[in-house]
């Protein structure tokens, strides 16, 4: 087992209590009406926020403090992320929400220095959003290598054609990176397909519709399009990193974007369990006893609290690790806290929609935007069946060759 | 153990198919459009449908030939609506959805002569439409002694005064069946509330809002209302049976109520069953092999089919004995599939979800309308853990008695 | 959906009544103390009772009335197995326990008159016993295809080696079935392997143990041996059937076995939750109040009640349906009650256990021994994994057939 | 969430390495040999392994160094027992076994200067044994307060009359610790009971059997007694503590009681999962394919893997919190580690049966001594039921001071 450090440290803890204070004041009391939407009409009212969260130095938890952020390191900023996660316009507020904070640990890692001028700086601003198209209708999003979209290179021009969804967050974002095959014929299919920048005003970009998801088709930030890329040209110099290189960057994309959507989940258990409590002590049964007396609710409650707990301890550890020994020490850590964090966030939800009786499947609680829009946990950046099959064969690989 | 008769009998066996094929040709065709709305302007189309199933002997299939229907008993009805169930409009489309099959079935039983013209004849053809309303948002709804609405006689009139939510269906409806205290002073609770017939064109009824409910408020037919009665005088001769039996005879609406549900969601099991295997087997992952292959795949198809079969085997048998025996035989048996069918239900259709992937939570399917929609058939009609709490406690009872 | 007989018929009723009696006064008050053993103390009472039975006309249920049995049907076999497996030395007084039954079966169908005169009188008349050596400690036993036990024909003698294990109860058997393969070059490897009778006064056959299992290895009728077949050689007469048969004739036997075995463990079930109930009343917890009190304990009376219902009513489904249509129509309905309720039953016993706290692990009840031998109930006859793959291709085919 | 120390620390791991490779060398050849028994025919040879644990510095981890031991503080005693814990003989050979180890911890904290002479340091010596009479059949083990047996007090002397089971390893230990009400008039019945040593040579103390559990009544130190007291008399010196004191010292000793068992299961847990995937590899099925292919095995492989690491780290956060800030400060966490430890355990186990088939439900491997053996742990100090409403009370009392 690999160290664990303490959580939290001591001078993390006045600036962990500033997240839980803006949160709880600024984001509880609006976020329902936010995400009920329609959610253009909160921009302007979330951009102050925006602004409040700056001048209170909060604002992009995870950016270098030259770079107009905190500073914060991952274990740390995994910490403000359950914070965050609490509410679901948490992360957009400080601007460390998916798919954005992705595309800026890309760009900054791997972006040419004009790529950082033009498109990070101002992500990092929080003056442009950015999207992410990787998975097609037409192959198994948890095989990434199974691509149709191509980018054949002309001169000094990729022609992209192909066709996505799932494209978070595309309507009213300035560019999208997408992932096309560059390279058909290299022997590997791991080493096919590459990262380009498309900025959105490109004509060779159709966007099609925002997907109805679970009876919403939401809008701006909160939707997932669908999108098609038709004889896009966009210059050879809005290729990220080199080609061929295109999973092998998808993957450090996703490593710390599933720690950050463990920690974002586990923020969601949070304040589910507190709903779930807070209901459990007002609703009165028969004969004034409360709903807490009833041993059901009580073994839903400990068992949550287990399962949260665990989950946490789980999530920091892979966060500590990944930070401390890099990505590749972690992929069966990564493995894990993926399917066993979003499996408890899915239970904790569902108990908390019960305890709430009729009220739970009401928009008029947070519950049901959760239940609905965080199913997908269980499927995003890979299928918890995909996730166990891959840890319990990298487990099997050590039997097979200490035999 | 009570007997099951021969599913289905011989003879029933062609309508059977009729309905399927109807179903099938008829329905599968526009119901995800219809769910997805608004449902307003689909009126005339489903009228059209009707008027289809009315020149083929199809509609309403429960009620007697000699009123307008098929004349099935309980047990055929079952199957029938397991059928019409595959469909979200099934019901609706042959005049047996709820509510108004309940209101229909209490109209029939204890309706007075003039309500039985008034109301429930075009009732009975579907040319109107009505509701009923029972729970109230301050009080738990598995608990429905427990009431604050007040019908005060003054003279030929009640004068009504409450808050009512989860009155389905209401917009759009002619007339609700509304549960108050007339009697507070009675020794039992059980004897202290009345149902009165309410027309929803008086004044004192209020109509606030369709409940938005897992992101979507409906309309018409598929809504969920709250609503208040202010003063609202209507004569005495809207109550139906007599003053205090309101609990009773909702007892005698929701038993057969239950059946109809479980039938309907096993129907709503085999609709999904069939998505998730066709799925199955076209979906391709890597090296061209289908999903099906996968032995976590498979898992979930067993244990699908082996539950919808244990489940409509056990609904079988309690309609049976319900039909032969009457429904105070069968209270066990009803809290018994109430929450073991709910139970599978959710089940099967969180994994057919999890077999489409991401298509599973987009509006693409109709996976997604009862993923959210149907959460609540562990809520209504009595929570799984009133049921089961009730149920062990009618086993325990005999054990105290013959100790 | 196929027909289910009413359960059970009028005329059956006194009958089941008379064994409900005779298990409930002469087997619960001993069958604690006889599986404790040592079993072979108990030989003389046990065939006291079974004298009892037979004067009683009870003896053999399954047997025609002319080869001095009750000459019930499958399906009134089943409801009567329910009732001897509440105990567990119910089947065995009753002539009616595997692997005799099956043995039985199986020569009655396949045995020529020679075998039937030599073996399958005496087993009919409980004067000796049989078993059944088929699994393979080398193979695994849910593909009984793959089988190093040879039989090789040398004149009028086959020459038997091979090493066998959960051989049931051949300690005190007088002969055994053996599976070996005498067709090592067919083309199918369905049709390599024959049936061949043993008696187990050979010199060939080495009985090396009863395999120890879970903690006890049991002696005669009680205990799994392991034995070795070592140049062992009988008369070619000994064959049952053809040669190559064996596979065939073994689904044959293994067909209404899994009948058998699924209504012995709902007779289980039903014992364990009569315990559970009683000590639910029973047991005080703090202030005199009794643990039925506890909603916990309520929820697993309810959910075991629904289960228990769920699989008796499939099993005697799939019973009706054998007894009419034959063993190929109801393969899928095989594998979905042998994974279905194998899966009740261990959750049936370990709520009892919990329910009966500390007393539960002792011996002191019958709860340990079913926990302990019946977990086997997952795994023999073919695991869970097995059946649910088979069911869900069976499913499958259709739909690829359809596309 | 409390802070979590690096484990292990980089001082520790070589000390750790040493039990690993003895608990690998010397304990895992002969251990299930020693668990089937007679358990006193290895006394010898385990006095041998216990003198060889000297030698090498390894003996009693928990103790100071000048009382003999290690001198290991609660963190890195708990990860030490992780390792003892994968063999079943582990603490034993080490003197660090329930009950003695509790027992030791409670002298050393509590104990006069004779008590200390007399019982406890023989007890750390390993010269002898001792065992802890609490739990009575009559009563709820759950609830400890409620107690029949008494010690009165005659001058000098008391006299205990009572009934006791569960009394672990009496057989063939030196003395007892009884817990006994010797002051039935206090308020709280929380004051009533106090500690008593009872040297087992005392003519009032009846030795009734040890207790068969699941198949075996064990001797020796593997081994549970039905004990009574029959005016037995000892001195007023062998009281622990003061009067009444006895439930607070009962709090005291299952503290870290439970953190011990939590990390021998997790040692369990990993024993029994390395057994699983040896077998998952090397079992060949159809077509020379390990089961190690199957998707369910790696199912449970995936998920087995993600619950022990999720106890590992609950476990060890909570013996952090305890050693750092005091027993009181984990109650809800230890409630929290025993229920979800516990269920994790027997999870475990039972995947690792099913992953051996026929295998593993033998004596032949070490998976049905733990199946049958550890059922206990959802049941003993505390059931599940228990802990998780304690858990859930605690969290609820918070909102309700909030209100």
């Amino acid at each position: 087992m690999h160290t664990t450090q303490n959580f939290p440290e001591e001078e993390l803890k006045p600036l962990l209590e500033k997240y839980r204070e803006f949160v709880k004041q600024e984001l509880f009391p609006i976020d329902l009406k936010v995400v009920t939407g329609p959610f253009r009409s909160y921009l302007s009212q979330l951009e102050s926020l925006r602004s409040k969260a700056k001048t209170l130095g909060l604002f992009a938890p995870h950016l270098p403090k030259n770079e107009g952020g905190v500073g914060l390191n991952l274990v740390q900023f995994a910490q403000v992320s359950e914070i965050l996660g609490q509410s679901p316009i948490g992360h957009y507020v400080f601007n460390c929400n998916a798919p954005d904070i992705g595309n800026m640990e890309l760009l900054h890692l791997f972006g040419s220095d004009a790529q950082k001028e033009t498109w990070l700086k101002p992500l990092q601003e929080g003056i442009i959003r950015s999207c992410f198209a990787m998975t097609e209708p037409e192959h198994a999003g948890s095989n990434p290598i199974t691509m149709s979209t191509t980018a054949v290179r002309e001169g000094d021009l990729y022609r992209i054609n192909g066709h996505k969804w799932f494209t978070t967050a595309a309507d009213g974002a300035n560019f999208t990176i997408v992932m096309a095959v560059t390279n058909p014929e290299a022997e590997s299919p791991y080493q096919r397909a590459s990262m380009i920048i498309v900025p959105l005003d490109n004509p060779g970009y159709k966007f099609i519709r925002n997907i109805p998801i679970m009876g919403e088709s939401g809008e701006d930030y909160l939707s997932h399009a669908e999108v098609r890329f038709e004889n896009c040209l966009v210059p050879v110099s809005n290729l990220i990193g080199s080609e061929g290189q295109g999973f092998t960057l998808a993957q450090e994309r996703l490593g710390p974007g599933r720690i950050h959507h463990c920690m974002r989940w586990i923020g969601i258990c949070e304040r589910v369990f507190d709903l779930m409590c807070k209901r459990a002590i007002s609703r009165e049964l028969d004969f004034g006893k409360p709903l807490a007396e009833k041993q059901t609710i009580q073994n839903w409650i400990a068992e949550s609290r287990a399962e949260i707990k665990a989950s946490r301890l789980m999530v920091l550890d892979t966060a500590d690790k990944m930070q401390n020994l890099g990505a590749k020490a972690v992929r069966e850590d990564i493995s894990t806290i993926k399917f066993f964090v979003a499996d408890v966030l899915m239970k904790v939800i569902d108990r908390a929609i019960q305890v709430h009786g009729a009220l739970g499947i009401t928009d008029d609680t947070i519950l049901s935007f959760w239940y609905r829009h965080e199913r997908g946990a269980r499927i995003y950046d890979g299928p918890d069946e995909v996730h166990k099959s891959a840890l319990a064969r990298s487990i099997l690989k050590n039997y097979q060759t200490n035999e």
